[in-house]
């Protein structure tokens, strides 16, 4: 068995287990009590969070912990809003950031606010200068992540940084994939990450608020954690959480190489392993534990199925997935195929040679689930200049097989009309084109649904 | 040492720890995910809401696990009046309730909501009737603890349920300090509560909302646990509460027994080997374990220290008492004296022997603090009619002790002006009246703070 899909969470560390088993004969008291087990658990919170902010590079105050790095991007935003209210009510967030960034600029809109998704390039990186340019006089709060959690793709945060300082605007960084490898460089102004990313245990997440940064709490007051965190404080969690950092930030300079290798073999066999696979996210601003890449003609839930049947735990974007019908917004930001999305995430001390067993089993996976769908034969003959694909009613990745398969219906100059009322077709049609090496003419409103059409030109 | 501050914290029940210790490398795994990893975490999540629901009598479908007590609150009474806003923005409280509520309540009034408190009585007892009394056309939710957490009084929530029932009003029910002990009775509609008050982990709280129950979750969306508690699972905190919760409810009808016969020693006894006590709450509807009363004339931080240095670690909700200066809205709210207030709370299996040790210590330390404060030695003949008392800048409990010092210099009929200007004192002068028959004439503003006046009659 191999777990691969530690961006979604960690297997517990064992220093965090051994600080979780620790803590919890000593730290289960209320640590605001004067009384003996009051005062060993105020000591234990209080070395916790020491260490948290030395290695998030920040003071012991500016740190609070909450029960999730979800809860610390709420409230981070949700107070960074309302502190800055007066300067006025526009957020800016990349158009990859995680749910819990989008949801909160999502609950903003809905309560009046505006908001700017900043754009990124294909390998998900957004510039600075977009950064720059969505900034305006009433803009209250900027967000970028520092790295990808779907792709690994590392963000210019110190140079948003400077663009957001230079305009007055704090910076409320999501450090979720990241804290574990290293501090988050710049002059950002908050910061949110959460411990099961870095092998901590669930329950434990943190927030940074610098001083100076105007931030008022929204909602019921309550007096632990500064005030931004209610409710009773967590203390083995919190304790298992920052003894885990320092641990895997001990091992980080040494692991970040190696991994780094491991998912470069990743990068660079899968394409010549499996046909018809785009391998997506930054070659090179990337984390040193994730490798994402689409297959064409690839159903991501069944690729799932099977990969776990060999023993594989790994990730989709794709819209096929689990229960979502939509694609990963990521996927769709960078514009990049999201059919039989596939997202490797290694956690530290993976085994080189559980890599190698899935570069060897890969390949008959995706062309096993490929045989079942009938992906497409060698081509016919051409016969019409221009084909009509009734792919109505029929979901990803069923409508891009059924294009591949009549592409080579119409002669080269001809065009394909694909009828489909599926979502992801929107965005798999124009990628797939990218891949063989078509041209996409364009999308036009049909009766139902929407005709995406496309030229023969090889 | 004996820990006698359940009502705060309980230790870890040994079910718990086992119980999370086990699930700690089973249940780390996103419960989301279509891999074996992931579908292990769901089916002890799964498993885990079957079991508290069956606890807490409802269908595991109406139970989502929060991050806290505290958040379960928050989230309960935010999602109840928003789900009700059409039929107006009327809360209903009683005047006892935990300070999440009451926080809560004070949220809701600063977004334009009003607020009713309904009193308690001297036991601090809510009346079904004076809920009845505050329910009007555009009320939108009612509250009600279970059982206090300061003095332990039990509350009639099944016939306060029915008042509410009756016209078309929710309420929800605090059960943090009752839950351990049995279900609630009677016809709520949601309700909350905590683990680490029955023996589980911190991190875990849980919230029901009853089917049929208008609930509009606020603030960002987020898929799991129905949308009521956002972010990543805790699920070996969530396994462990159930567990425990099973654990001490297996336990709960022996226990019950057992510590209501040590608090009712302590009730009893206490009024006999201290003098100037008053034991607080209601002596029959009272919660197992939970037992307060207050001391004339002694500081609550100052017999904390010394109850902690004998092994004894209690609670206080008085003024004098850690970070705050104001004392318990609980005993102000039922009209009783704070200051030196002193809370036991026994956890489950606390051993006779324990109690009997703190009834041998309690005296000494009580005597100790009164003679250090200067407590009132016998008094000295009268002399005149009106005496003015400058306890200006005095902090409690001095300006009262200072009172019973000179309350014996004026005749039978004469009266004692005392000028104070500690919140305090508003309270307490008028409760040692009580407990001295004084007549308690008023409160007069004067130029700096209040002058109590307080007339001599025995």
């Amino acid at each position: 068995m191999a777990y691969f899909d530690a961006a979604s969470a960690a297997p517990l560390h064992p220093v965090a287990q051994q600080a979780l088993q620790a803590s919890l004969s000593e730290g289960w008291a209320d640590p605001a009590r004067l009384y003996k087990e009051g005062r060993r658990a105020r000591l234990l919170l209080d070395a916790a969070r020491e260490a948290a902010a030395e290695a998030v590079g920040c003071r012991p105050d500016e740190l609070s912990f909450t029960s999730s790095g979800t809860r610390a991007v709420h409230t981070g935003i949700a107070g960074a809003l309302a502190g800055r209210r007066r300067a006025g009510r526009h957020l800016i967030v990349s158009a990859v950031e995680h749910s819990s960034v989008l949801h909160s600029a999502e609950a903003h809109e809905a309560e009046g606010g505006t908001v700017t998704q900043v754009p990124v390039d294909r390998a998900g990186r957004v510039a600075a200068a977009s950064f720059g340019q969505a900034l305006r006089p009433d803009t209250a709060l900027a967000c970028l992540q520092s790295a990808n959690h779907e792709v690994g793709t590392e963000q210019p945060v110190a140079e948003v940084a400077e663009v957001c300082r230079a305009a007055g605007v704090p910076l409320l960084v999501d450090a979720a994939q990241s804290l574990g490898w290293g501090p988050v460089d710049g002059d950002w102004s908050l910061l949110a990450a959460s411990a099961h990313k870095w092998g901590g245990p669930s329950g434990a997440g943190l927030l940074v608020v610098r001083k100076g940064v105007r931030f008022a709490v929204r909602g019921p007051v309550d007096e632990r954690e500064s005030g931004r965190a209610a409710g009773f404080e967590n203390i083995p969690a919190i304790v298992a959480a920052a003894a885990s950092l320092r641990a895997v930030r001990a091992e980080a300079a040494a692991e970040a190489v190696r991994l780094r290798e491991l998912t470069e073999r990743i990068r660079a066999r899968v394409p010549r392993l499996v046909p018809d696979v785009e391998v997506v996210g930054d070659p090179v601003h990337r984390l040193p534990g994730i490798v994402t890449f689409s297959c064409l003609y690839v159903d991501g839930e069944t690729l799932l199925h099977e990969l776990d049947r060999e023993g594989f735990s790994v990730s989709s974007g794709s819209s096929c997935t689990s229960s979502t019908l939509t694609p990963s917004h990521v996927l769709k930001a960078m514009g990049v195929l999201s059919e039989g999305n596939v997202r490797v995430s290694l956690p530290p001390g993976t085994a080189e040679e559980d890599v190698e067993r899935f570069l060897a089993v890969l390949p008959g996976a995706v062309a096993g689930v490929r045989e079942k769908l009938g992906a497409p034969a060698p081509r016919t003959a051409a016969r019409t200049e221009e084909l009509l694909l009734d792919a109505l009613g029929k979901r990803c990745p069923i409508p891009v097989i059924e294009l591949a398969k009549v592409i080579g219906d119409v002669p080269v100059g001809g065009t394909v009309r694909v009828l489909s009322d599926d979502e992801a077709a929107r965005l798999d049609i124009p990628a797939w084109c990218a891949m063989r090496e078509q041209e996409y003419v364009g999308e036009e409103p049909a009766e139902t649904g929407t005709a995406y059409v496309v030229r023969r030109i090889s």
